[in-house]
């Protein structure tokens, strides 16, 4: 009988899932899938390792669905389709840690509680991220579940890099920066002794760039700086978000505009980044395709702005020595690719144009000074290592 | 009969003056000195050409000045000082020239309604530096006044550097970064083909760093990006400004902290940066002197973030050839210099410990493949020179 570790990514109108096959120490991709559109248009689909379809529902148009409901329907899903698999651990993306959780952690409810206390620095995830672990812990007590952390791999920052010019009066609230997408470039870090063993232990800057997006400067596979700082806003230009602003353009759309709290942040999250400048669309492909000066400008600063950030990332690194892209745009769009090696090209990077139309892993040549890759990302295989590792321990102890 | 350009530099409870006698095209400092404190305990202090004190006032405690009375006390010192003198024009500090004005500007009514309208974009220093161009054309209708403008110097910058990935809906508004210290940077830029040709044609950051601090990335002398954005509170860290900040905090004061835009300004601009990390100083002698761990911090931190927009700088300039430092903390610290040098080795700066101590101009050795300089900025000199360029035409006919 296989065990089997269950991933889920909860927003707040979507699951994402992804369950693993235990085969000694390896995880092995059985089904992955979501319910999304939870409460405008619920629908659930499910892939089996092959990546084919095998299974889908709707609720219909302006049905409401909720999270544990989803759930229930997921877990109905798993147990028709795991015959002589054991479910023997749940693992969750939590974007936040804070800054006693530096690590994945078995969930209790004293823990959950502490997670909760952090909803204030990430409102518009942690509740979202923390629901469903009470709704699994509700159906199946004695399941262990394990939360892992977007800010954790960052933990190892210094106080220097963490820190804002702000009176203790407010950073004690835990005001700092923690970076974020620390799933992927943990992924990363463990994938690179292999596939670029002088990156694993250099001076290395990872794009993670998908529709959120952020740089990670790593020394030794470690994170020493990000461009995401208190929240997931700051740093790069990304699909709908702003990225790094000057904090007096708040207080102007407060003073000048009129605007409150939550418009701002609509503006800063939802309406900004790539679609606000194109006027167009927050999709790369689409402003790729496109004949629009606009949309010609959004990729023109998106690109700028990757290029000032990395030099950023580099002084917090003392040098570079790699760059690595990953994530939807990352490892997609080769154009995007092209681009962000051009404006770095004084590093000493120098672009293999086949080898980047190929999509790597080396993008650069030989002879280049900074080597450039790509690395597909893979957070759910990072959430089912951890959570593997975390309950190990109680998995021996039931098959004994 | 020797003619005289007054340059005056007003904030909201001081008005900063110097005095230059124009003998062909150079400009000599006669006199300066400030009424400072205007509604608490106004004080007027000049002093002569060997920096000697030439006349004192007070008002006495709790006496309020308006900003009128105080420029005319100051008219009456220069008349009684002036024998033989002839008052040809006055220049005036304006923090801000919004789109329109990208050059020095002889002021009229129809300017000043215009630059009145830029006082949303800085609403704390804008209105103050208007003020005495309309007391002085009240005062003497026929005297020619110039406007020079903290923004100009930064017109050059391209688009991207100046854009914010925001919508229309907002950058319409005049809402993208000007970037500020632009009459320091001019100044610089002017003096550097005498003092460093190299980095004159080169590409070089220059560090102003004094009660407000920012770099701005130079090639053959233009301003390609700055650290200031919209407002003068981005960027490095200040004597009591926070610099750099994720907009989300903002967000996070607003809903979390319950404080509204006039406390978050307040927060942002006077009780943040070096005076906040520390919780002792804003003024960098007395952290340096202090063995406070907190203080130690806010030096590290001050220095840190300097090497890291460092980064951002050399990488909008696609390299870096020199580093040149100014203002107060950048003049008179060697340091804060060496601290900066230090981090910033690694981009192959080699400090010359000597001519650090003795102040330069050239602090790094022979071999430095990065020079670095100390040159003192003269922002009242560059507004006299452009006051006295504007004026030119009316003095000749004047004379004649």
């Amino acid at each position: 009988m296989a065990d089997v570790i269950l991933v889920l990514n909860a927003g707040s109108s979507s699951i994402k899932f992804s369950a693993f096959d235990v085969e000694g120490d390896a995880l092995e991709l059985v089904t992955h899938g979501q319910v999304e559109a939870l409460f405008s248009a619920p629908h659930f689909v499910a892939y089996d390792r092959r990546g084919e379809k095998s299974a889908e529902h709707s609720w219909g148009e302006g049905a409401k669905l909720q999270h544990a409901e989803a759930i229930a329907h997921l877990g109905a899903y798993l147990r028709g389709h795991g015959a002589g698999h054991r479910l023997v651990g749940v693992g969750h993306r939590v974007v936040h840690g804070g800054a006693r959780f530096t690590k994945p952690v078995l969930t209790s409810p004293e823990v959950l509680d502490e997670l909760d206390k952090l909803t204030p620095l990430a409102p518009l995830h942690q509740p979202h991220n923390l629901r469903p672990i009470r709704i699994v812990a509700e159906r199946n007590p004695g399941l262990p579940q394990v939360a892992c952390f977007d800010t954790a791999f960052h933990s190892t920052q210094a106080p220097l890099a963490q820190a804002f010019a702000l009176p203790e009066s407010i950073t004690k609230n835990g005001v700092r920066r923690y970076g974020f997408h620390g799933l992927s470039y943990e992924y990363i870090a463990s994938a690179l002794p292999d596939v670029a063993p002088d990156a694993a232990r250099g001076r290395t800057v990872v794009a993670h760039l998908g529709n959120g997006a952020s740089l990670c400067a790593m020394h030794a596979g470690k994170s020493v700086a990000s461009t995401m700082g208190f929240t997931a806003v700051d740093g790069l230009m990304m699909g709908t978000r702003c990225g790094n602003l000057d904090p007096g353009v708040v207080l102007y759309m407060l003073d000048e505009l009129g605007m409150n709290a939550r418009e701002i942040e609509d503006m800063l999250y939802r309406q900004s980044g790539l679609l606000g400048v194109s006027g167009v669309s927050g999709d790369m492909r689409a402003l790729l395709a496109s004949s629009d000066e606009r949309a010609r400008f959004a990729i023109d600063l998106y690109v700028h702005r990757i290029g000032r950030e990395l030099g950023s990332m580099s002084a917090a690194l003392h040098g570079l020595d790699a760059i690595v892209f990953t994530a939807g745009i990352g490892e997609h769009s080769k154009e995007i690719r092209q681009r962000v090696c051009e404006e770095a090209a004084w590093w000493g990077i120098e672009l293999d144009t086949e080898a980047n139309a190929s999509g790597g892993p080396r993008i650069s040549t030989a002879s280049s000074k900074v080597s450039a890759w790509v690395i597909p990302t893979n957070e759910e295989l990072m959430i089912a290592r951890h959570t593997l590792a975390l309950i190990d321990d109680k998995r021996e102890g039931a098959s004994a």
